[in-house]
């Protein structure tokens, strides 16, 4: 089935798909664990946001850039323009959500900023092209002035989407026009660096209308993979342009690069109607997801390059799963759910939300994580809450970090996150998400009601409803089952049909589950994580005895887990090796066990309770 | 017992110490494994050094500073001039090894060149403070000028040593004042990035007697650790500035950085008699052995910084293992042997230098690994054979490096590997490492006749000896044990009274052992590894059946290995895996099981065949 969408107030919504996306005026969030990110969205991280990066003079450059002074006056890197346009982008979809008016007055202020610094052909950089600067388009390896004009053109597409068009939106188009002109063929043959311009210009077709934006995303799809960047310290597969994008078999490279790339194929396959293109796309995430990705849906797992390792390549310690690559899988994910319909697609956007997005901010929105490691081994410093962090992962949450792409991504995905919920068709509505929400679609008005993930009950209402229509529920694979209505049914996408005054009742079972890996995962032989529902769970060394640290801890053999009132436990040992001289030749050296009860709790929430070690898999026996 | 020593043609001549050095003319290898190396040494490695570093303009560097033309024609990054001088130094002991008088003429002209280069007071390099250039000592972070020093007077060292003097040994002398000069209390409070300039200063003061240079060696040393080096992206850990060297409970930072470092405080310690120091070395080093250091003896585990990680955190896939490190590792070892007489650190050297210094060249001594990995999951390309890598480990060994240290390293090791062997004290002559050599000493003429590694047995003849004296032999810890003349004797020091006519017999248990690691070292939890005499062995995919990768085999239990005429094998099982969606949540996927023997071979001869993956590492079951 193949539906032509209209306007919907969401970040995608492509012509065509098995599903329809609903706009964040169909679903509203009541509350729960994802109404608390939004209230925290809105009352601490955007705010948070907005003033480090007047502080860090972000904002402030393209003020300079107006004055003709920027040259010596810039602040940040190469990409802090995004930074900014990510903000405002997450700033309208929290007007389109909530018409916050002195929001909507800040985004405006915001535009005029940028429409002054804007040049009259398009072009808009704080750090090059300007007076005393590097000319324009002369690093593309590095530059990133197209990766900003992808973010500046989404920010763009969410002011057209929530009907507030404005200053926002008359730059972003200016500069797309730019883009297309600049970068036709027979003009400039080059590609950015960092991909994220396919995906921003495929949206910006969709919304517009305009086929020629289109035309150029898929131009800088096809031209990546022919060598036009440089083979320099970390390759060309870095920037993804080693292969042609159908020719990889996985997702490879720059995991952020990459999955941006992956999630604009989809778009222009979409659009397109390029059935191979969507295979390829599809093809490379399925593969990334079956052997390049943690159990927390990170994906990236080298450091030195923020990249994708080999298969099974997946260090727990040194995991990078930088915050934006699960951001961007949630993107690709989602593309691939409307585009097919299959429900793994969904499985994987609640994985990464609830254990990789939702472990990025602290719990009162003022510090972030900027990598997303599995295991901490040695306790991290707490950040000073007013300096900015010079590395990604030396420190606990960190309140800015001279690379700050991480929070505004979340900012802008927390905003936008009812959209995930649930989907339309001609038949009815998909449930995708659980949380308490209230949907509003022509075929129906529903009420979901849970406490969902602490507990298992879902209660869905079908309060208003011209006549029957099908509705479809996730079972989740984690869950292996559910009961709906009293009845078993099993992992997949159930069917119902149903009418007004209808009730659904969802139970998950949420007793705690003992994770093995795969076995071809080198990095975790030996050792189990323990899930609850949708949530990886992990051990932290606060919670364990003064002077016990996780390493120096076990789970008893058979590995088991239990709850304990509200606590998940595992039986565990602590172990006191001796000192050896050399850590190599002869079996376990002799050594004092002692029983103890590890207590495992959400992975999301770890490290608001000062320095600590933590891990996830934990060695057996 | 400590002796003070006179002049001796080896690196490193300390005043006291349990044992005294012996010269590279006291000790001649004769042929064998150690033999073949030098050989390939003499008539490849240092001829293709010299070869490359003309080719990328290292050398012609001087000609352009003393032509005053050298900005717009330097070649080569910030450290180019100390591959330069490493490469003297080696070249250096060549010519003391073996009196080649060609070799010698190019060190002279080498040696001319860099004097025209030397600026009146002394300075000299090609990258600061030439016309056209950052000026001098501008960027003590990354510049590397006080780096550069030290390996220029370990040139100047090794012409000094072995008789030669002339214009290198002039040269650097101009230089160690100039630094002394310049860097003295009250004036430069500064020390450099990377660690190098002490150890070469201790040195110097030793073959010239002059306080100074330890004077001043000193002072860099206590400088460091107080925050005079910039918190950048690896933070001051990196350049070891984060604590004062006293104050570090284990190696950690840089690798080669630390171990560098950690070589200059011995030596400092040994001719200051600072007990406190020599213990903050040893104490640092031997944390590094019992937790941070691979089976091979390679250290660093980190690719982003080349840096140690945390106790226990030793990825075999992205073992980082730099030559470098290896080389200074044995540096460390050797001055810790001569100071303490620990047969341990012997231990350690015969490790390092098999396991890493030896796998570094090809067999045909035209390419060389960078980093030494355990667990190469992927096949590397082969690299060319006239092109320069630009990065440490996208290939097999490669012929030169943008970052060269790693080959002119070990040729400097090799050129004066002979010191390695034997050393001497009142009481007699101590064998360290076993090797076909005659040793000539004012206590006697030895001859050690030996196929080791290959074989276990190992007959010392007194040829000569004006009277009895004792002959102490090392039992390395990885034989448990040996057999000496019929007896066995256990690990560690073996004293035997000898004179001429004598024939001591050692025969070494040359059966393959499997290894088991410690079970705190995550990475590698569920695997075991072969050794077989000093030598770690590794699979390689060459060896396997057509289709079938190192990734997808395992041991059968219980491990064991055997020897199959010259071949070490194990019983071993090919697993296929049938393909799974998400590698996480249920036991091992059903899999077909195919028995079949595992060709184990020495992992320093690794990559030699042509494209393969590899593991040191093999999961059982």
């Amino acid at each position: 089935m193949s539906t032509r969408n209209t306007r919907v107030l969401a970040p995608v919504v492509p012509s065509w798909g098995r599903l329809r996306p609903l706009g964040i005026d169909q679903v509203r969030i009541d509350g729960g664990f994802w109404g608390e990110r939004q209230r925290l969205n809105a009352s601490a991280i955007i705010p948070h946001a907005l003033r480090w990066e007047e502080r860090v003079g972000w904002i402030d450059n393209f003020a300079h850039v107006r004055a003709g002074d920027i040259a010596g006056h810039h602040g940040g890197r190469q990409f802090a323009d995004s930074d900014v346009y990510k903000l405002i982008e997450a700033m309208a979809w929290e007007v389109g959500r909530t018409g916050d008016v002195a929001l909507d007055e800040q985004i405006e202020r915001l535009g005029r900023l940028l429409a002054a610094a804007q040049c009259d052909d398009g072009y808009l950089n704080t750090q090059f092209g300007n007076p005393g600067q590097a000319p324009r388009y002369s690093d593309f390896a590095w530059g990133h002035e197209l990766y900003c004009f992808g973010h500046l053109i989404q920010a763009g597409v969410a002011r057209l989407r929530t009907g507030r068009g404005g200053s926002v939106a008359e730059v972003a188009l200016r500069a797309a026009d730019h883009v297309c002109r600049e970068f036709a063929d027979g003009a400039r043959p080059d590609v950015c660096g960092h991909p994220e311009i396919e995906v921003a210009l495929a949206e910006l077709s969709r919304v517009t209308g305009e086929p020629r934006y289109l035309d150029q995303a898929n131009r800088f799809l096809a031209r990546r993979g022919h060598g036009l960047l440089p083979d320099g310290e970390f390759g060309r597969g870095y920037f993804l342009d080693d292969v042609p994008f159908v020719d990889s078999p996985v997702l490879h490279g720059h995991a952020v690069r990459a999955l941006y790339l992956c999630a604009g194929a989809v778009d222009i396959a979409v659009e397109r109607g390029d059935a191979q293109l969507l295979d390829a796309a599809r093809g490379q995430y399925d593969a990334a997801l079956a052997a390049r990705t943690y159990l927390t849906g990170g994906m990236g797992a080298h450091h030195q390059d923020e990249a994708f390792g080999a298969d099974f390549e997946l260090p727990p310690d040194r995991a990078y799963c930088e915050t934006c690559a699960g951001v961007a899988s949630v993107m690709v994910a989602w593309r691939l759910l409307l585009a097919t319909g299959q429900p793994r697609y969904a499985d994987v956007i609640e994985r990464t939300l609830f254990n990789l997005v939702a472990a990025c901010p602290s719990a009162g929105g003022d510090g972030f994580f900027y990598t997303n490691t599995l295991h901490r081994r040695t306790p991290a410093a707490a950040s000073a809450p007013d300096e900015v962090a010079p590395r990604a992962d030396a420190l606990l949450r960190a309140p800015w970090f001279e690379v700050s792409c991480c929070p505004t991504n979340v900012a802008r995905t927390f905003a936008s996150l009812a959209t995930f919920i649930a989907t339309g068709s001609d038949a009815g509505i998909q449930v995708h998400q659980y949380a308490p929400a209230t949907i509003v679609t022509p075929k129906a008005r529903l009420r979901m009601q849970t406490a969902y993930p602490d507990d298992g009950l879902v209660r869905i209402s079908v309060d208003e409803a011209p006549g029957p229509f099908a509705l479809d529920l996730r079972i989740p694979q984690w869950a292996g089952g559910a009961t709906v209505d009293g009845q078993s049914v099993p992992v997949g996408t159930l069917r119902t049909r149903v009418q007004a005054g209808d009730v659904v009742e969802l139970v998950f079972p949420m007793i705690p589950r003992v994770i093995v890996p795969d076995d071809r995962i080198d990095a975790v032989r030996g050792a189990v994580a323990v899930e609850r529902g949708p949530l990886v769970l992990c051990l932290e060394s606060v919670d364990l005895p003064e002077g016990v640290e996780v390493n120096d801890v076990a789970v008893a053999a058979p590995p088991g887990a239990r709850m304990d009132g509200d606590t998940v436990t595992m039986p565990g040992l602590i172990r006191r090796t001796c000192p050896t001289a050399w850590p190599y030749g002869v079996g376990p050296a002799g050594r004092a066990t002692q029983p103890c009860d590890l207590v495992m709790r959400p992975y999301h929430a770890w490290g608001n309770r000062g320095p600590a070690t933590m891990r996830v898999w934990l060695p057996v026996g």
